[in-house]
């Protein structure tokens, strides 16, 4: 197939990877593969953002869409406790795409990935209906990773920052909630230091009902959330009119991006996060049994982000 | 965003995941990554398939879909002589795709990826434009990888199978052919043995014209190949009418994944791949200067597969 736009396949290529610190072949793209040295223990996750289904245009700047891409499996790597060491990007992009398209996701992303060391190692494009960027990346791991699996009953349930601000970022004006649907935050030394203190994680990209379901299958427990215990921002409350009118934003809403983490031994956790300087919000509890309950009352139904 | 099929994210992802044989999380897919133990030196590699591109529907089942999909990628670490450990898969999936549709298409790749000891880990499914399949795959090296800027001045070069069968199949009618399209075969036995023989290798998917040219610019070299030493098949002579009329789909037709190496001593690289009992055509050498010559001709132009 021949590319009917202004630049071949190895011209966009070169574009694309101009814009990132990369090492020369064999480390660095140029060969079949990458060639790695010997690692220790790691993580590897992959992730794609899908024009249309993650992102539209022009709803979100190329750059937005390039630090998109890579936050999310960036935020993958963060739940476990890793550190980001190398990533590979496959780009799918339809006609019309120029190479400045390409220098801007580019750009959005190797901000990023030079932020948390993050090294471009290898790629793939290819002509696409849809504009698609599909990441994969390792982290290294410093001593046992984050699972979802670990937790007890009886642990407390914390988050990393304010939820819900991501999902209303889609619909609001507010720089603020626009900018954590554009450019989520990894918190990837706040899962660094949970990877000592904590009993099991996850990052909330599917919304924290969800994604609370998903360590409670895997760790065998129920939750008890608290609405009021619910970390909200002030953009959000504004935005939604009330605390009640913006819970579903916080339930449901995914895209946050922010960790939420299982502890066994409160006091040591707060004490050393704080001293860290990390945010963290108490919000609930892990029990005997099954399912996730606010204020008592299950939770149930069609909750969170679908990507189908 | 909500799919509108018979079964949601998660019920595709394990009905997608049920067909390979995988280790329970954290090593196999459930977590938010899956973790690795500690590994020597590795290649990574990632590439994708896209229908409308790579394949058409009804054209290639999806057996064959898959099947290509994880190939592709294991020919890259044919390429460097390494061998395959473990994979991830992103799918881009249409509306309409059904959990038959997905069975189909992990068996098709499960299959060749049990032939080859690789380990499915992780992936995603979102809902796409298009059906599309993007593997990123590691594998091990048990010593110095096979370059594409290893070659020089004075190689000969060889490669591991015939070229032209995968373009041909596009329109023949002959099984043969259609087969070498939509089931390719890497070539990692005879790679990994390349590698302690061989100067430098690459795996040709753009055509051979191409793909040397990669070669004969990482190494500094240029190379002339012989229009009477390009092995083709019985049924590509058969399909073209003459060898005159085949050649083109030798020189330019990419996606054989068959393997382009360059020898500096032939007679124990002969006689070791003889003992091994591999395939290998001699057709042509690299000598000093830039470009590729056919029987004495440069070789310009618009030459291989563009995968835009």
């Amino acid at each position: 197939m021949v590319y009917d736009g202004p630049m071949d396949e190895f011209g966009l290529i070169d574009t694309f990877v101009s814009r990132f610190d990369v090492a020369p072949p064999p480390r660095g793209p140029g060969d079949d593969c990458a060639v790695l040295a010997s690692q220790g223990p790691s993580c590897v996750t992959t992730d794609a953002v899908f024009e249309g289904v993650h992102f539209t245009r022009p709803g979100f700047s190329l750059e937005e869409v390039g630090h998109k891409a890579l936050a999310v499996n960036l935020s993958d790597l963060a739940s476990m406790g890793a550190r980001p060491s190398w990533f590979t990007v496959a780009l799918g992009l339809p006609r019309g795409i120029k190479p400045g398209d390409l220098k801007k996701l580019g750009d959005g992303m190797s901000a990023l990935a030079r932020t948390h060391g993050a090294e471009l190692v290898g790629g793939n494009v290819t002509r696409a209906a849809q504009l698609s960027v599909t990441v994969t990346i390792a982290g290294a791991l410093d001593g046992p990773p984050l699972l979802r699996s670990g937790a007890r009953a009886g642990d407390a349930l914390y988050v990393s920052g304010p939820l819900g601000d991501a999902a209303a970022g889609l619909k609001a004006k507010s720089a603020a909630l626009r900018r954590a649907q554009r450019r989520p935050t990894p918190h990837l030394a706040f899962g660094q230091l949970a990877r000592t203190l904590c009993s099991a994680a996850i990052d909330v990209s599917d919304g924290l009902a969800q994604d609370l379901g998903h360590v409670c299958r895997a760790s065998g427990v129920s939750a008890e959330l608290l609405s009021d215990a619910l970390p909200l921002s002030e953009a959000l409350l504004k935005f939604a009119g009330s605390r009640q009118a913006a819970l579903p934003y916080a339930l449901t809403g995914g895209e946050d991006y922010v960790l939420l983490v299982a502890v066994r031994r409160s006091e040591p956790f707060e004490r050393a996060m704080t001293q860290a300087g990390f945010v963290f919000h108490h919000l609930g509890w892990l029990r005997e049994g099954r399912g996730v309950k606010l204020d008592g009352v299950p939770l149930s139904g069609k909750l969170g982000f679908k990507h189908l």
